[in-house]
């Protein structure tokens, strides 16, 4: 066996996306000591960086020490207890993983469906938080990774609120992309991922819990079912001071990565950074439509940086991706669940939002899909170049 | 603010531990999917090489993506079903976030108690399970990080099998530096860090299980009540052959980086490495004891790895440990719990086990202590010297 040598691809799947160098290179600097006092001023630099990303001033904010998935978990694990009842807004595959948690936790789910691919209706909110007085929160995903469809997370808030339930909101795909708005949204518990658009490589997830939440979780009558993600303990070693108990031993190069990357988007400044996944959104569908691509998600709930483009009849779906990925070292994503072999899902997250990536992903796919007839060839390419410089 | 720039210290703590720079360097290489088939193939080589380090043919061998803590839950929500009795060894503070662990699954804890810093007594495990044949389970650490006494795990295990109750044991401080033969000696359930003496960046959790735990996994009553930590679910990510089943999105560079730790193992040779670690701890003794400081673990339980000295009387713990630290950038750690205060914990582990840090150590302690009259002066450094060469 040898020292494994990555190819060095290009990421245009629903994440990991294109890692920034200076990223790459945070990673590598020197461990030191979890509890090592520079290491806890760069851990309240880091909760900083993620406040002004979340668009909030909680202080419960700090990155989970393991992925989206773990960081979601720590949500409906601390928030809902035995016997409580839960709405589960399910337009994706992320929707019923949530199901799965509150279940997991001992509660019960409600479920209001909506088609994937489309936004989750407030209506059907509405209706079942008046039909369930007893719910006592509103899990939703505000950008469903497996479909690019986005929700109104303001809205459904709203929704809540008035009933007197909290939100959980899944924003794993949108925070650092398009709008996330805590504070002004008043969102209860939101949970996110580094590898999407704050262009940091997985193995984090960012959370954040307001006054509500944080109130619930301090006064809840059985205790956190996990230990790893008790934030009535986790509080202790991100709380605020010097004066930090050792919970668990914190991934120290990995959050170097997180601090490099979130200093990257501020740097850039967050609107700029939703104005950029705007932009080249726009260039990219102009250069698919042109091809005689169409996008599965209609154009309100569409989420710019998460494109699902249906596949061509007669396309077959694993030869396409495998050829991209061995003979051009591109990676586009595949649809999951009901959506597998029906749609592609093109990324272009955080550091992965480029002109060059929109140019190389539409000449990559005329070059694959040419031969097939199913495509129009030789113009996607300068309708994306007219929408860059419009 | 600005990128941050971690000073370079050197981490004779009970973790994390000096990182290699090759596993640094590894951990900076650009990020691919969590799905590529490169990836997918790296997965492989790291579960061979986890294989090899905790001497086992069980197919379910993994990291975790997390830290230790996580692996250490993902032992108990897996193994352990609502209503069921596990037998506790306690000795310092890993066997209570044990004890917390059963617990916080449904279970019911017997605590078989041992002082702290002395290991396992096997005679009251054996009591405890005769007292509790209900047990289904009995859980210890085979070396204790709050204290440095290592348990003989080898005994544990035959006593549990002898009344059929599974093991599950803490290997996070042994794993690469002391014997752990999960084969040999029968360990159902294993779990263990990175950052102790496989040298790698923490935040991950590598873990083994056997025939029996994994026959226990398949066949539960309940559900296990975490979705991230369900190896029901992982098994289809981390199992064999080509096609793996999404389950969360793996930790990409940290693996890297686990990859090239556990190679580096690999090309040393763990027999080795045991040596090495062995070899060191007799002549950081022979310096300490030269000094007139005592070691707080008796001879047969003493862990190589990480040694329990005793602050002389008189002697402030902690600005001591912030001189270091700050003059000489030198971590060592502090007690835990009870033992706050009363010891300092010298590791050394993986890559920090070597003859420069040894003598550095003693020459850092020296300088700091040697003022306060609570010690010999001039004389540890050539005992550890003449230690070395024989």
């Amino acid at each position: 066996m040898r020292p494994f040598t990555p190819p060095v691809r290009t990421l245009l799947g629903p994440g990991p996306s294109d890692v920034h160098p200076r990223v790459l290179e945070a990673m590598s600097r020197p461990t030191i000591g979890h509890l090592d006092p520079r290491f806890v001023a760069m851990m309240d630099e880091v909760k900083e960086l993620l406040q002004y990303a979340f668009r909030t001033r909680n202080a419960l904010t700090l990155p989970v020490s393991a992925p989206g998935s773990a960081g979601m978990e720590a949500c409906f694990t601390n928030l809902v207890e035995p016997g409580e009842t839960v709405i589960v807004c399910q337009n994706g595959v992320f929707g019923g993983r949530m199901k799965e948690n509150v279940e997991r936790c001992g509660g019960t789910a409600v479920i209001v469906q909506d088609d994937w691919g489309t936004a989750v209706d407030p209506a059907k909110v509405e209706a079942a938080l008046a039909g369930h007085p007893e719910a006592k929160i509103v899990a939703f995903v505000h950008a469903e990774t497996s479909t690019g469809a986005q929700s109104d997370a303001q809205r459904i808030a709203a929704l809540a609120h008035a009933r007197g339930a909290l939100v959980i909101a899944d924003t794993v795909t949108s925070l650092g992309g398009t709008p996330v708005e805590v504070d002004a949204w008043g969102l209860d518990a939101v949970y996110s991922g580094t590898q999407k658009c704050l262009s940091c490589a997985p193995g984090l997830s960012p959370v954040t819990f307001g006054e509500r939440a944080v109130h619930k979780i301090r006064n809840r009558r059985t205790k956190v079912q996990s230990w790893f993600l008790d934030l009535n303990l986790i509080m202790g070693y991100w709380g605020s001071g010097q004066r930090r108990a050792y919970h668990h031993t914190a991934p120290v190069n990995a959050l170097y990565g997180l601090h490099e990357a979130l200093l990257i988007l501020h740097e850039e400044g967050i609107e700029n950074a939703w104005a950029r996944h705007r932009r080249h959104h726009v260039a990219l569908r102009a250069g698919l439509e042109a091809m005689g691509l169409r996008l599965v998600v209609a154009e309100p709930d569409r989420l710019p940086q998460l494109n699902a483009v249906a596949i061509p009849d007669g396309v077959e779906d694993a030869a396409v991706r495998t050829r991209l990925l061995d003979e051009l070292d591109l990676e586009i994503g595949a649809g999951l669940g009901d959506l597998a072999g029906r749609i592609w899902r093109i990324g272009l997250m955080g550091r992965s939002s480029r002109p060059q990536n929109i140019l190389y992903c539409l000449a990559a796919l005329e070059a694959v899909l040419g031969g097939t007839g199913t495509v129009r060839t030789g113009v996607a390419v300068a309708a994306a170049e007219r929408a860059l410089a419009a």
